[in-house]
């Protein structure tokens, strides 16, 4: 293990993190916030440890499969230890259990919020946790290897370990440029959303707390009600941001290039529209009648499908008094989540396409003799090793499942509302079902259930391998 | 596909079935019940049937695994169907629908009852729903190989598809003498616990009828109250056996080849024994000072977790008023299941095990490059077909249950009973919790959800794939 290298780049996070809070004492001064001395005092912790750890170069920066994968779990850690410091300090969250929930709930872009009355908070501090989610949304590491050389050609397997889906790939040969083109179309697409929602009338630091918010696909609401209160025009331009920053980045890319006919080839782009339209059409005969009008039927039923298969979280109603099949269709598309290589969590909807495509490969070689056939996807063929690693993938889903909602269940809350904890935060989706349904929270939970949905966030962001292997032994074997 | 092989062998299901309904008769003679007619009429359109059906033998007794699978899944549900006439005919179950549910909740020893007061219900026809768990615990087909060479050698694909687990083996090189020492050993066991149920003071009648329900780790009840009303003593004969039948039969076949050795070191037997005891454990700390005294505690847990691992659903006391984290484990082994090749249901423990070893293998292979390490087992090294095809169970398990679950839940009971139920029909367990705990039964359903209740029981007893390929259009092609 590499650990002088580990320790450097740990370092460059917490100068990066740092400055970040530039941003939240901005707006502190703006609003003559008390809460900026809480920012300052973490930057300057952050400078300091930060700066202390990148003195020294490490003169070696091979980096190996196992580095990328601790690298990046022990980042996430630290970023959100250190992200939590100004929620503690300020006192917004008195405790150091739920600072840092609260914390881990915005880099992995969760959106669940132990914070009953978050109209009561100083507006920095509000901006802090929605900067949260658009940092964590593309990944932190993926942002400072746009900006620093970090470790020779090898970074790739950060960029594996922190990106989303079976099988990330470069969109350029060079990794910085990947990363640069990468952020460069996320920030492009949050300016986008932010004027667009200032187009619709929302206030400007409203539009830019949400668009952070879309873009990371997190969740958290500035309002109580999180968004049920604003108009339908800006209900509507999220549902449609929501949907687009679930989509696979590396189809903005080919947009960009102009290769629109491998768009329109992407099976996972098409099966994700098409999963989201039959459950918007599904919940919308269910709920029939429960609105006004079917266009109102039409737009809750979107918003909620939307924000909840995006693992985005937000709530434009009380969806747990639905019935029973759309709140099952809502708890399905959670799971389901958003396409590889988005800001989305969830299992993701490639990996699903694979796993149903190695079922009926079976079914076929039950029937037909032992030919194996290959799987293809877009046209290629489906790696072995990336099938395998699918099909694990889910095995340490339902294992990280299991094991949560049995230590949840010592609470003695509901099945449902222990299923659906479980969900939102491995899906890093935010609200559940029952007693974490959108209207409530998840500050009814003992601090041990916090921890373990701390420990089910960061796997779910980091999507499992990069977080079980921190616990296993040979990882720190010589 | 060979048709006149598929005809043949469901001809001989059809006469077998209609033999074992003497038993019925008889006990109708005995307690001079009106129901003898039922079963007389029933045995009468099977003898028929059946007899018309294997006047010609086929020449061509060629079958391949996709004929096997199809035998296999067709039997299953003619078997039912015909099984179902003397609960319709006899009017103890007067819906058809709810007479086929009650069938293949018996044949898929599942053992959910539709019969609100079986203590009603004429002793005869009670002892056909006991029997037709006895039937189908080992299988039906085993049992007619046993006596008839039905496909010359080739039959090997028939017991796959009947048999539980990720591989079946024959115990020794002749299949039909295979199917005769599993018979024997089940037939012999069977009696053994229905002697020890006579010392223990059991009545006859019931004594038998637990014993089929028992040995098939089925599950009906012949009183209301399921076994709660019986003794101590009854009680925990019954936690034992159900724990020996949901061992793989192969470990008793090593105890009668005095291979001792061999049993020791199996590791699927090691793991399912070291599962129940841990859940025994947990389960008796956490309803602790629920029941009268330690032992009692201990005796209800160990009888619940036995009946819940081993699929066979009895119950001894409500357990939906236990705490959460109780019913949660009982939901967990409940799906966990018993071992392969028992008679039990749910995933099985090999396939849990072999799904354990691919996450830690998957995960080392993460950390130390790309050395593929092989499974092993045993002590020998399992198949990597066996593992994919595992995988892919699971793939299969999941799906079936998420459709299920969507399907149920349009009857609007919450997602705790639709979750459960799906959980009890497809690990051919029986009950579940709230609205289908164990106080409570399946009648509620509409027809549509009792229908997918039968096609889930039958899937999990067939362990999916036979079930699914039924489905697949290649199955029938030319």
């Amino acid at each position: 293990m590499n650990y002088k290298l580990i320790k450097y780049i740990i370092g460059w996070l917490l100068v990066f993190e740092s400055v970040f809070m530039l941003l939240p004492v901005l707006v502190a001064i703006v609003y003559q916030e008390k809460a900026a001395f809480s920012f300052l005092i973490s930057m300057g912790l952050g400078l300091l440890t930060g700066g202390l750890l990148v003195i020294r170069k490490p003169e070696n920066k091979t980096m190996y499969a196992k580095e990328g994968f601790v690298i990046v779990s022990i980042s996430w850690i630290i970023l959100s230890v250190f992200g939590a410091l100004p929620f503690w300090l300020s006192g917004s969250i008195p405790g150091v259990v739920d600072a840092l929930f609260e914390s881990v709930s915005g880099f992995t872009t969760t959106g669940a919020t132990l914070i009953e009355n978050i109209e009561g908070i100083e507006k920095s501090v509000i901006f802090w946790r929605s900067f949260t989610h658009w940092i964590g949304g593309m990944g932190v590491l993926v942002f400072i290897m746009a900006i620093l050389p970090l470790a020779g050609g090898n970074n790739i397997y950060l960029m594996r370990a922190e990106s989303t889906g079976p099988s990330v790939n470069k969109l350029v040969p060079r990794m910085k440029t990947t990363a640069l083109i990468l952020y460069g179309m996320y920030f492009a697409m949050t300016i986008v959303e932010t004027l667009v929602l200032l187009a619709v009338d929302m206030p400007l630091f409203d539009a830019v707390n949400t668009a952070f918010s879309t873009a990371g696909t997190g969740g958290f609401g500035i309002k109580n009600d999180s968004l049920a209160g604003y108009s339908d025009a800006i209900q509507n331009v999220v549902t449609i941001f929501m949907i687009l920053f679930g989509v696979n980045f590396n189809v903005y890319y080919m947009i960009l290039c102009k290769k629109l006919y491998d768009v329109v080839r992407t099976t996972e782009l098409k099966i994700y529209l098409g999963i989201l339209a039959t459950a918007i059409l599904a919940i919308s005969v269910n709920i029939r009648g429960m609105y006004g009008s079917v266009i109102e039927t039409v737009e809750q039923a979107a918003f909620q499908v939307a924000s909840m298969m995006s693992s985005t979280g937000f709530a434009t109603t009380d969806f747990d008094l639905w019935p029973e099949f759309s709140k099952g269709i809502l708890v399905l598309v959670m799971c389901i989540g958003a396409c590889a290589g988005s800001t989305g969590g969830g299992i993701k909807v490639s990996r699903i396409v694979i796993l149903v495509k190695s079922l009926f490969r079976e079914l076929e070689i039950s029937v037909h003799s032992r030919n194996v056939k290959k799987i293809k996807m877009d046209g290629r063929f489906v790696n072995n090793e990336v099938i395998q690693s699918v099909n694990v993938f889910m095995v340490a889903y339902i294992g990280i499942y299991v094991v949560s909602m049995l230590i949840l269940s010592l609470d003695d809350f509901d099945f449902t509302t222990n299923f659906t904890a479980v969900a939102a935060m491995i899906n890093n989706t935010g609200p559940g079902l029952e007693a974490v349904g959108p209207t409530q929270n998840f500050a009814k939970f003992s601090i041990l259930s916090k921890l373990v949905c701390i420990i089910d966030m960061l796997a779910g962001r980091l999507e499992l391998f990069p977080v079980l292997i921190l616990f296993a032994p040979s990882t720190w074997k010589k």
